[in-house]
């Protein structure tokens, strides 16, 4: 078994929930061609280095990301940094010849994302984008009963992500409400989730029609750092700063073939905590899946009798995908840490099969044009293509 | 107690669930001030009729609508024919000063439906509308909360009818499927509740941008007469017929004060059974009803301390609206039965009281008025106003 | 259609509920044979009776129960009075050869309620016990699945009714808390629900073993009346008195086969309303209910395939028992007084067909049998037979 | 920080199970006074050594327990053999000073185990039990409500363990079903973890009264060896053995200070995969646990106003224990994985501060005359008191 040298940019939030993956993902999927070592982490000052090293088992701790990622000795660059250094990072590390794997977004916008992706493609490095979520057993599992026919023709799809933690006024105006430094608000965060679920069951999204909205327009400016939700609420100041990014947003669809849709996703929903949650109804049958109960998928056959049919609650075990990995019977439960797991399982079996990434850099270039054309949409209040090419 | 001889024109499944409601009237609300009484049933023939006036427990019987909504006897004219005939029966009712309660749709469309509007009006008579789901006390007790401030400023709304009754593509061509006889397909059949209740909840829907879809684009001609909801394949023909309304849509929208919300129905979604479902999120806390479960209203409030905040299942009883006429402990639950017996009090009570009834022909117009421009708005692919006036 | 004049003895919560079943009746199974009419209503003072013949809408009202017993006029006698009362007046209809529909239980103690059962059977006149709860659809349709085999040989069942109502310990000292005048607690109200579905559905129960205890040991002695189920807290008194019954019981039972399983009520059970609740586990599949949403039925089939194993969720529609009686499509839903009417409507059956009723007094002795083991159970702390014959 | 090298003995499905936990355990909990070292496995062969060596990533392999017992280097000895070698491995470890993490049961008997718990003590090292279901948020979070006084005076404790992965007859009668290796059926096995959470939570249970059966009495035996649950059914042979362990048990019981309720298990429960679950109703309030849905806890609070009373459903997040080590808000959710790692980081501290771990082995003692008592009150048919001490 070849070890994979992992560098690790950034050590946040993120960095852990990597960091957790990379720990269990030799022991998890013993078949595994290749074995991450967690080789570098990288920080913006000694002190977050040395304590990202010792804390996520880092062999090495480093605050120059340039260096660690032109080093021979690393493999795969894992970037995890505020959204604004994936750009950078990424090329560099695609110059360099190493694959990549990237939290999401791919950057601030569509076209930068392209011009990494066309960096990717020609260095001939592998690109993978970390959107987790779609990754688990049970969304695994709606692909494959859409892909048995199962679903049959499909006749519409519902997603959301709605969660509550931005609901407070007075939680701080951190970066994720500034446009400057986030790009957009829950439309290019949290929505870009249900986006990509939506293109892995569907296909690409076609166009779009959307609203979205500043829910809280005035927040107190932050007088400290902040932890990367914004949630630290001590030392926020008195002066109050404007938001100017989304809290919400919702969005009809097209996609390819015609199926048509909606999305919607909010901040500030009291009471959704990690609703990411999606429907498909079809010919022959419908599934319903929330990740707040990510292990269960809800499935509904139309062969079933007139008088048995209803929506089945299946627990994700032995017999659905990864099922020889996990536990041996249903119900006993992952989390998220094996999401992420999975994602870079796959990544690394695409390194020794040269084959592509799911979700790759093209994913992750696409569903932000989807999310502009979302927000040229709203503007203009019509609806717009999603895709130039 | 005076007694209002009511005259049912129609005696199908809404004449049955009707009856029943005027049936448990009286001792469901012995304030009631007026006690309806079961007078007359007219239906198409003398058969019909005849088993309708024993079976639903009318005095009399008739054939003939226009001479039942003269006769002096009758004080309240209640309609639940197929849609066209709301119109002529609607107008002659006013003009011999009769109450007229309307089962939903009004009519075929706003411009009818406005026309109705007048004439009731012009005649001074009550008129009420038959969206009696809004009237159980889950989502009369919404509405209350939302009026104590529980739930603040609005965020968002979501707002859904689901259904599956017509995803057998054997269903026949019933009239629900053909635009000269329905007007319209989901849109103005389940989806007109879902936009009742919006607006209900949330005042007037101002724009609205939407698209909308025929799932099941041909259907086997019927044979013979089919139930009201087209589900009798019996006596299917052998040729094909096409459907020219539409299963499915999905609608954004803007309603006053600048609310923005979703709302979507379908009748090929398999495994909804009715669900009939909202959501509305606010700076103060979240409301959750589905009508599948009817007793039930889920709330969450942001007064709840953080570890403890969560949505809440609450089961309706003697300390919700009407929670005096049903049980005397949570969860015994009432029925459909029970939403339209309420309406019918109420319109009792606006009787006594000249007060408007609530939902009223106004209501029934807008929402086709809203009807209409989503479906203008589909053709025109952009946002539309709702309302010219 | 003949008539059957009803005289209803006892006006408070289940008097209300009888008159709302009676009123829907006819109108809801125009195939009855026999039409209900609201004959009689007697309570104990004229005031109390005359209001009720008014609300409930009955044609007459008397004060005294033994002239309206032997009126000729009367055909079926409706017992919803307190308990104690049930055997003087079951015996005197009973003697007057007239059908008896009596509310649970049917006595105070199986000694008496045997007495009661031998004089029907000597009379020959038709007994029904308001067991009422399992007469909805869903629970019918569990009885459907198991006589058509898809639960197999029962492994396990487990059923509960558990409730809140009495859990506020300044809640008075009613009559419920009171052996003199209940008999037992909860076990003797509540949990009799529980152990009539499970002879309903598995057969005879032949031998328990029980823990019963007594929440709230004190409670105010009451100042003046309360409502049927003491919860009308105004006017309690400050001197405390003693409850010396049961708040909460638990049962292991055998049942008829060698089938095992527990029963458990409590009316202080913080946050269930009405959770009267059943699973039933067999060989071949199981099946799940809760009144609490008293239109959906659970059903697990082990003849589906592993990976599609789980339990579904059936909502009650035209497909199940009853469906044609009530609404067009699934989860539209009823409630209470529809348990409450389809009761009746069998017993008007029983009547015409000469078959017994289903639940009968028998059921009603062999349940305060049953109870009364379970209480013996209790003292000895061993198993005990139920049934001495 | 100083590293603690771990011996694992046995290398099956809890094998991964604890690897897996060492594996996150140190970049879960930063704060984590020792590190643990995945230093030597062992197996029954050198195959299964050397492969368990490789895939769950231990520095050494062997087939000898009692050289690597009493290896100087090993600080822990972690049993996840089958039961009957507990008691031999764990004496031993105690005896050559090593701490021991011991996978339920401790032993095959109440004896047994009392003698292993004598030794440790006796020999001063610390020994943690494999109940890890109770150390997540979750079922954290019911315990601190509890210890807050939010539940008041237990009014009733109900607990379950259900599952159905022997439901099918054909499975072959591996060692699970045979007295002799398992000791006993379900109520050993499944519903120990029951009795775990109820005597966490509740306290001491003090006596017992119980029904066991078994529910498939023949099964075929096998013909090769077979997974840790026995569900391999390829292999089964022709010839059929007797099942002379319990598959379903029901208890009721007395906890320290009169607290009644009860507990049952059923591993051919179909349609529960792992229905661990258990509800609790006090005079204050009431939880609500299962499993199967693991990150959720259900609360109910007397101090809510009448009408807005009812389960609240918590998403565990950071409000809650272990908030700070998982993720930034709630419903992001984590796994079984995670509940074995907090059960080893709790034990290291515990050899750090020199304090009892939780659960102990006198835990697993205790558990196991639970046992005992539970299958002789079955034999006696009357209750049975659970400890002699």
């Amino acid at each position: 078994m070849h070890k994979v040298n992992v560098a690790l940019i950034g050590s946040g939030f993120m960095g852990k929930a990597h960091s957790l993956a990379l720990s269990e993902l030799s022991v998890l999927f013993p078949d595994c061609p290749l074995q991450p070592h967690k080789y570098v982490v990288v920080d913006v000052n000694e002190e977050l280095a040395k304590t990202a090293a010792q804390n996520l088992g880092y062999e090495k701790w480093s605050t120059d990301w340039e260096s660690v990622v032109s080093d021979p000795q690393v493999t795969l660059v894992d970037i995890v940094t505020p959204n604004d250094l994936h750009k950078p990072i990424a090329i560099a590390a695609a110059r360099t010849g190493k694959h990549i794997f990237c939290e999401k977004p791919l950057s601030l916008n569509a076209q930068d994302s392209y011009q990494i992706y066309q960096e990717v493609e020609k260095a001939g490095v592998k690109h993978g984008m970390g959107f987790h979520y779609r990754k688990i057993p049970a969304i695994a599992y709606a692909k494959e009963l859409i892909r048995q026919g199962k679903v049959g023709e499909v006749f519409a799809f519902r997603g959301f992500y709605l969660n509550d933690w931005a609901k407070d006024p007075n939680g701080p105006l951190s970066w994720r409400f500034q446009k400057a430094k986030a790009g957009s608000g829950v439309i290019g965060d949290q929505c870009t989730h249900a986006i990509d679920i939506a293109r892995y069951l569907l296909g690409e999204l076609e166009q779009v029609c959307a609203w979205v909205k500043t829910l809280i327009p005035e927040r107190p400016l932050p007088t400290s750092v902040f932890d990367a939700l914004g949630r630290k609420t001590e030392g926020r100041g008195k002066e109050m700063g404007k938001v100017d990014v989304d809290d919400a947003c919702a969005i009809l669809f097209e996609a390819q073939g015609g199926i048509l849709g909606i999305l919607e996703a909010n901040r500030c929903a009291s009471g959704r905590k990690n609703y990411l949650s999606f429907e498909i109804n079809g010919s022959r049958g419908s599934i319903y899946f929330d990740w707040e109960r990510n292990n269960e998928l809800w499935y509904c056959s139309n062969d079933d009798r007139f008088e048995e049919h209803g929506y089945r609650r299946l627990l994700m075990g032995p017999g659905h995908p990864y099922g020889q990995y996990f536990w041996p019977i249903a119900g006993i439960n992952i989390g998220y840490t094996e999401a992420v797991a999975i994602n870079f399982y796959q990544m690394l079996q695409a390194i020794v099969n040269d084959t592509d990434c799911d979700p790759d850099f093209e994913d992750g270039w696409r569903i932000e044009e989807i999310v502009e054309a979302a927000l040229r949409s709203h503007e203009e209040k019509r609806w717009v293509l999603c895709h130039a090419v």
